[in-house]
């Protein structure tokens, strides 16, 4: 089965990278066009080569797009390397892997940055030119980076995530300019809007995708004061993430590896959370629905079926 | 017969794009390792898409290393377009084709020059990295835009050139920032060293290559001022231009379109000129040293032979 469900209003997601991505891919595809907004996290931009590198928000726009690597997990389909190849035989900085076509939404987003476009208005153009839709749009418009306190001292997130592959053990994590960062415009009103159906928190990293959204003043405070049922997935399966350094990072922190942690952390902003299929019942949260579902995306149909789960259990919650 | 010749001491020569940089290899080719200085024009340099492009000087740095494309005549070889078709889904500027091997050289030297690192430094890295034993300086590391007044109003050099593809009337040329620029610290004293063996001004076109880097104070009088012959050879043959709006502009200009035009235009700077052996043999002009050669050049072995025909000519001016 595909196609919009009955229950109209409009939808919110909260994404990370590739995850997130799949999962938004998915309620896109179950909702009437316009209907979802995604608000991404910004958190791991960087500045590489002079040019502007959006990971997450690529990563959603690749996705929505049906462009992304299906293989991968990042970047573009049907990608080519010469210019990482010519780049390193000039001497150049070779760590970060930027793909041919990729490298169009870098050079044009930076370009349009330095002409004085907001990196929204950049996002919106290329949703435009790759007719996805949905709304896809930074949480914020002002530079929020990400950093991490590690045992080889303070680290940008590239610098750990990519250069260094998520070796070093994670200590603590902050959000630089979160404080003064003001939220994305559409993305605050979104959260407001009195006929919001949910609020859906993808299965994205905790502490490095959905916590700098929730940090940018504005953004947590709508999401706790919306009525609309709020629900989050799980990033961790059988004690694992299914990408990334999430249960990495849950161990270094002294926490749990399981759904059921990132679900107590969540606690008192959401209202449901969903738990993977394969995993045990878990003990009952004090204010959050628990519900069990197929959380693993390999196939489109996945990303349908686990979007229609999670609308139904937000309609369920009202 | 290849190999350096006899006669030492440093040539310096002075190029714009395809048909001087061929010139350049040649000359390279002949010359000990480290002889050659290579002054390149930057008056068609232009900002794109938030990158600097400067088309002579990578014309010259492709052509020394042996990466230039051998019969598109401009970029790489092996070249592949997939940053531009996928800059194109996107609704970018596509206007000017940027391969994705040439764009390293555009985003490296971009990302170095943000960063405050100077035209020359970086053209200098490249040349490093790339193995090539001449030194190429750009002829000032200050911007100097080539503009012209055409039929259809004043155009940016790349906006006429490539945009326009030279279809609009030139009626006049400005070198905008000429007067305030310094010239390259090492290329004027290339030209000043006592033991110059010769200067030689490329085949490439008189208006918007040659003249730029005559613009910049200090070149033209240092040129002026050396006792080495300094030897230009035509970038015209047989009415032609080989390559390049050259002989357009001359007509358009109001002047025969010869090899001679050009020779009389550099009279007072030059004391030999270079016409092609297909024209007929020119008419004397005073102080101007006229020597016939094949300056077609298809094959290295062309740029090697012209190369050491300029040589020959150069030395047995002294």
């Amino acid at each position: 089965m595909s196609g919009p469900v009955a229950l109209g209003g409009p939808v919110v997601a909260l994404s990370g990278g590739v995850g997130g991505a799949k999962l938004a891919h998915g309620l896109m595809r179950q909702l009437p066009g316009g209907a979802l907004t995604v608000i991404v996290n910004t958190g791991d931009d960087f500045e590489h080569l002079g040019l502007h590198i959006a990971p997450d928000l690529d990563s959603v726009v690749y996705a929505l797009s049906g462009l992304a690597d299906p293989v991968k997990g990042w970047g573009r389909d049907d990608e080519s390397w010469n210019f990482m190849a010519a780049l390193k035989q000039l001497g150049g900085e070779d760590w970060f892997a930027l793909g041919d076509r990729d490298l169009a939404m870098h050079v044009e987003r930076s370009g349009r940055l330095a002409r004085g476009a907001t990196l929204s208005a950049v996002t919106a153009r290329f949703c435009a030119a790759l007719n996805i839709a949905a709304r896809v749009l930074p949480m914020s418009d002002d530079p929020v980076r990400t950093r991490l306190e590690t045992s080889e001292g303070t680290l940008e997130f590239q610098d750990y995530f990519v250069h260094r592959q998520c070796q070093p053990v994670v200590r603590a994590v902050e959000f630089v300019g979160a404080g003064a960062a003001r939220p994305q415009p559409e993305a605050l009103a979104a959260l407001q809007r009195p006929d919001l159906r949910a609020v859906v928190i993808c299965p994205s990293n905790p502490f490095v995708s959905v916590e700098p959204i929730l940090a940018v003043p504005g953004l947590r405070a709508a999401i706790e004061a919306t009525p609309a049922p709020v629900i989050a997935v799980t990033p961790i399966i059988g004690g694992k993430a299914v990408k990334g350094p999430a249960a990495k990072m849950l161990r270094e922190l002294g926490l749990e590896v399981s759904g059921e942690t990132v679900a107590r952390r969540y606690a008192g902003l959401i209202d449901g959370f969903v738990l993977d299929i394969t995993d045990p019942p878990p003990e009952p949260i004090a204010g959050v629905a628990l519900r069990r579902a197929a959380t693993l995306m390999q196939t489109v149909g996945d990303r349908d079926g686990l979007a229609r789960a999670v609308l139904e259990f937000a309609d369920g919650l009202r």
